[in-house]
């Protein structure tokens, strides 16, 4: 990768999991920052993160942390915020940018315009759309991001240097940009991530209610990969749950009526039905390929 | 693998696609049988099939392909079935052991019994639990079996030499035998892989029905992992939701009842239930790994 201009002398990065803790190995790499400073609330951990050469340093002090920061990245879960809020807002340098990695928009934007007040111009909400299988900054890469897509949700009163900022930082770790609206990210990542994570969940579930030890046994190929999913981690789909309530209820209304439909069509007999529906999602699953 | 000794002389495969043809390379490579004929409805197909060696003889006439064999291994879908037997019964030899593949069982049963009359304790029903994301007998290889489950699902008139015959032409192909009541082997399916396709496939028509070309730009990671499945034959799994229709209509019953529950949940930020469910599911899934 070809040496990268400093874009920002000093980020600070409130939570350093795996998202957090990737992004520092990428702009380090990159060369697109002078100094990496990391947030949390065990020292314990952020000395071991700090030993493995993922920040340049790391506190449990608010007030240290973001310093003299010229970009603030927020990788704490989402239920984390309204308290990250509280506890950045006294200390935050005024010209700072502010970004976020959550995987819902629309609430936590509401939240940080009320929050931040004058400087919620200067908020960049982003979400990169990594996988996050493994967790914590042991599992962090630098190449976490590379070719995959960070989405960002800037708003009509968003500063432009500030999104243009974001922008480069996200360029430099080889994200793929997208920039789309909060509601339509919160439709689109319903749709595609948010209720997948439900049903697999619930289908999980049902094995665990309805199912003996033999149906366990039998719960390879198919059922092993559409269930792959419900090893996420509980808190943090909580919190997106959450977070993107209204685009995630509407569609679990969607989703039941047509298994209703459905369940009603193999109680009748009804197959052509049957073969309609599962023709066209046929179809549209081979062209996703 | 070491030479097995002969355990049929003549077995007819009625249906020649993956499964029918994986078992035929398989039986052939044991040396278990000495000769396989192959039924099918389309000549051409069939000279294709003896011409890639995977049967030694195949024709479209019934009675020549049962004619004088030891084992007939109904190998098409199970929407074909009740005509499968129409053809069979007036040329099947008095002292054959029928076998089939089937997805689903007690209907197939049911029908068995009554079309083969005297001849019902000889018909071993049989499903082997093996992947079929390619079809056809150009994919049809002899290792489809190592290791993968065949549940046999024998009642108690099931002749106990039809029976053991069955076991030992599985066995020779490697595959691990399991042997259940036919009602608890449609329930475990129905949980384990049936209803997952129902979900995959209406997973993906929820894609297509609600979200634009975004949204399926964005169906990728999680997303793609669960509806792969949806992939399937459309033909074969209608077959299958209507040879297991009590069984999943049950299921599916369930199933929404769970989402409503999850969905409610959600709608009034009951994070205790929702933290209670993943939390479960989440230990679920990672205990079948």
């Amino acid at each position: 990768m070809k040496r990268q201009q400093t874009l920002a002398n000093r980020v600070a990065i409130l939570g350093l999991g795996l998202i957090g803790g990737s992004l520092a190995l990428a702009l380090k790499r990159a060369g697109a920052v002078s100094e990496i400073v990391a947030w949390g609330r065990d020292q314990q951990r952020l000395d071991k993160a700090v030993a493995l050469g993922i920040v340049d340093s790391a506190t449990t002090d608010m007030a240290s942390a973001v310093a003299a920061a010229d970009v603030v990245v927020m990788a704490t879960p989402l239920g984390t915020m309204s308290s990250m809020f509280d506890q950045l807002i006294p200390v935050l340098p005024s010209k700072a940018v502010i970004t976020d990695v959550g995987s819902a928009k629309t609430r936590l934007i509401e939240l940080a315009r009320t929050r931040l007040a004058e400087n919620f111009t200067r908020f960049v909400p982003g979400h990169p759309v990594a996988g996050a299988e493994h967790s914590g900054f042991e599992a962090a890469n630098a190449d976490l991001y590379k070719n995959r897509r960070v989405i960002l949700t800037p708003v009509s009163d968003t500063d432009a240097s500030a999104l243009k900022l974001v922008e480069q930082l996200w360029q430099c770790c080889g994200a793929e940009l997208v920039s789309m609206d909060p509601q339509s990210h919160d439709e689109i990542l319903a749709l595609t991530s948010h209720l997948p994570h439900a049903i697999a969940y619930l289908l999980v579930d049902l094995l665990l209610q309805q199912g003996g030890g033999d149906a366990r046994r039998f719960a390879a190929g198919g059922f092993y990969d559409i269930t792959r999913i419900a090893s996420s981690s509980p808190e943090m789909w909580c919190d997106i749950f959450n977070d993107n309530k209204d685009s995630v209820v509407k569609l679990m209304d969607h989703y039941i009526d047509s298994l209703s439909a459905f369940k009603q069509a193999i109680a009748e007999g009804d197959n052509d039905t049957l073969m309609r529906v599962m023709q066209r999602a046929k179809s549209t699953r081979d062209d996703l390929v």
